[in-house]
This record gives C-alpha cells, sequence and structure tokens, in this order.
C-alpha cells in the first residue's frame, strides 16, 4: 500500500509539472513530440534522418534522455540542431521536472521540440511529459509481436514508427502484422512504416510533423 | 529522500528472499541462469534454440516474466519443457519474491532452471533472483553502442549472447566492436556471439552451460 500510494503520489507531482509545461509550450507556440521504444529500436536515427528536413523550414530543438552517456546528444548537434542531454544516472525514464530544467538551457522560440525519452519500452510510459504527441518507435527487428507483450506504451501513444523497414527480408516478423499488432492495441494510431536508411517511408513521417507545425 | 528509503527497504527485501531462493536452489543441485535484455533481443528465441539440445541431457524448467501475455511461456512448452509465467501487469522487472512462488507451479528436481525476465535493460539490474549466473542478451540490430549506453547491465552480468548476428551483413552495427564496448564496461565477461537463425556460435554457448551443470 505504501508503494502504491507513494507511486500515486509521485506521478500526480509530475502530471501538474507536465500540464504547467504544456501549457508554456502551447503559449509560445511549440509543439512537443515524446519519443518512446526500447533501446536499439533507432530513435536517434530516426530524428538524424528527419530533424534536417524539418529544420529547413521550422526552429528545432532536442533533449535527449539517456541513463549513461551524451551520445546521442553529440549526434544531434553535429546536424546543427539545439539539444541538450538529460543522463538520468541510472533512472529509468524521464520526468516532465527533469525536462522542464533541461528546458533552461535551450534557446526559446522553438517551432518543435522533440524529447527522445530513455530506452525503456514500460517506465516510460506513465510519465507525461507535456508532450502532444507521444511517438513509440519500434523496430521490425524487435519482432512483430511486441505491440502485444507491451500493450501500455502503444495504449497511451497517438502515433508508431516501424522503424528499420528494410531488414524485413531478414527476419521472421512482417511489418504488415506488426502494424495489426500496433492498431489491436490502439486503434486510433497514425502507424508510419519506415527506413531511415533507404529513406523508405521517411516522406510520409517528415510530412506528417510538418502538417502538425503549419496547422498550430 | 523517501524515495531512495524505500526503495534501499524494497531491495534489502529481495536480496533476503534472493539468498533464500539462491540456499534452496544448491541445496537441489539446480543451476539458476537470470536471462536480461531489451524487448526483442532475442531471449526467447535464444532459449528455443539451446534448451531442446540441453534437455537431452539435463532437466531443464523455466519462469517467464512478462509485463502481458503468456505467448513466451507457450513457446517453450511447446518445445516440451516444463515453464511458468509470471505476468507482471504492468511491472518493469520480476522480483525474488515473484519468482520463488511461481516456482512452486514447477516440478522440483531441476537440473537448470532459466528465467527469462522482462524485457527492460534497466530496472531489472537491481533485483537479485538466486542465479548463479546473470546473462545479458542484446541483438546486433541494438547496435554496437548499447554496452556504453546502459553499462549497469553489463557490469552486474557473468556473460552476454550477442544474439542476431546473421544480420551484422544488413545494420551499420559491428559485432567485434559491440564486445569491445561490453568488455569495457565488464572486463570479466564472458561473450558469445551467435545466431539462432543460423546456429554460428549457439554450440560454445550450450557447452557454456552445459559445462556448469556438469561440474556443479
Amino acid at each position: 500500500m505504501t508503494r502504491i500510494a507513494l507511486k500515486s503520489s509521485v506521478l500526480a507531482h509530475n502530471d501538474a509539472i507536465a500540464g504547467r509545461l504544456r501549457a508554456r509550450l502551447h503559449e509560445r507556440g511549440t509543439v512537443c513530440l515524446n519519443i518512446i521504444g526500447s533501446p536499439g529500436s533507432g530513435k536517434t536515427t530516426l530524428l538524424e534522418a528527419v530533424l534536417p528536413q524539418l529544420a529547413e523550414r521550422f526552429r528545432c530543438g532536442v533533449v535527449e534522455g539517456d541513463v549513461a552517456t551524451d551520445n546521442d546528444m553529440r549526434r544531434i548537434v553535429t546536424l546543427g540542431i539545439p539539444a541538450v542531454q538529460i543522463e538520468t544516472g541510472g533512472s529509468c525514464h524521464l520526468t516532465a521536472e527533469s525536462v522542464e530544467r533541461a528546458l533552461g538551457d535551450l534557446s526559446g522560440g522553438l517551432d518543435l521540440l522533440v524529447i527522445e525519452n530513455v530506452g525503456n519500452l514500460i517506465c516510460t510510459v506513465a510519465y507525461d511529459l507535456g508532450e502532444d504527441d507521444r511517438i513509440v518507435v519500434v523496430s521490425i527487428a524487435e519482432g512483430e509481436d511486441k505491440p502485444l507483450k507491451y500493450p501500455s506504451a502503444f495504449v497511451s501513444a497517438n502515433t508508431v514508427a516501424v522503424t528499420k523497414t528494410d531488414l524485413e527480408p531478414y527476419v521472421d516478423a512482417r511489418v504488415e502484422i506488426m502494424v495489426r499488432n500496433a492498431l489491436s492495441c490502439n486503434p486510433g494510431l497514425r502507424i508510419f512504416p519506415l527506413s531511415a536508411k533507404t529513406g523508405e517511408g521517411l516522406g510520409a513521417f517528415v510530412g506528417y510533423i510538418a502538417g502538425k507545425l503549419t496547422n498550430r
């Protein structure tokens, strides 16, 4: 009981800060995406593929969450896109408080704020980060059954990117079945199968985000 | 402070049960492996590949941990190997208590008990399950940088299986660099690159486990 009560109060505290953060981002006209996925699902690689295209028209910024290293932040900064790192030092998810604090280091006036969460398909789900859109990134190499085995992430999200579709011929998993399994968790999902390597499907995903930015 | 104190007491409680469980397994001559890895790293597929070979000589049993579904348990039972499912209902790791309870449903007299943990490379690390050997499963498709980004799992383990090596030609990651990165976290690791699909490297991994069972 103590654990459950504490958990609720931690989440209520997070939700309050997330609400404040969302309101502030909306005031500034910033669209916020929270990217969730397993380690190695291709979150940073996807950002490397889409952000340069978006940055031609919009002011973009990234918050990178990792248990250790600032490697991902450096990959984004190399593209000329401002990014800050939250190194959680063991913690398995970002909190709205950690994002709010990190935002102080990003210059204001962003059109798009992308938060790349810690690689974790479970614990990240419970923490609202003030986002407008929650995007689950899942690679076809992880197997088509992942939505069924980790349903909360897919239920809580608006959007799914099925990454590494170029690997489909070499793995025992079909993109079509992955999509069907994700929709069985949440029929309202927008799903983008894509490959950052070949570029297949990237245009639709970029178009979707650009549409959100244009129609603010 | 409250959170940290609670966490310590939760872990101390877990460690006490894990110690009791380890002692009981040793009394019965059972070797216990705790398999940790990201969603889709290939944990169940690896077990499907190695357990039938081990089951020819040893009595094997499996505890399957999942957030949702008993799909993995059914995959093991299909092989004629006894398995029980712990469906955590949202929790991101197994505890020694949940394993101890589940063991009541597995017939005694096992030579080898394999615990397949929940797909999570972070939260599973802190929970001793009474194992003799902790094996991290990481696929080459996740990227060669994963040991650097999730070091605790590699520091806490004895053994690593680098899976899906058949995908190496199709991904921007090298097995050799993955091995080097894992050893930089923990120079004492035994590392087995392997492919459950082609069978490459499986013999060495099966031989390693068989050796542990023979030299009990």
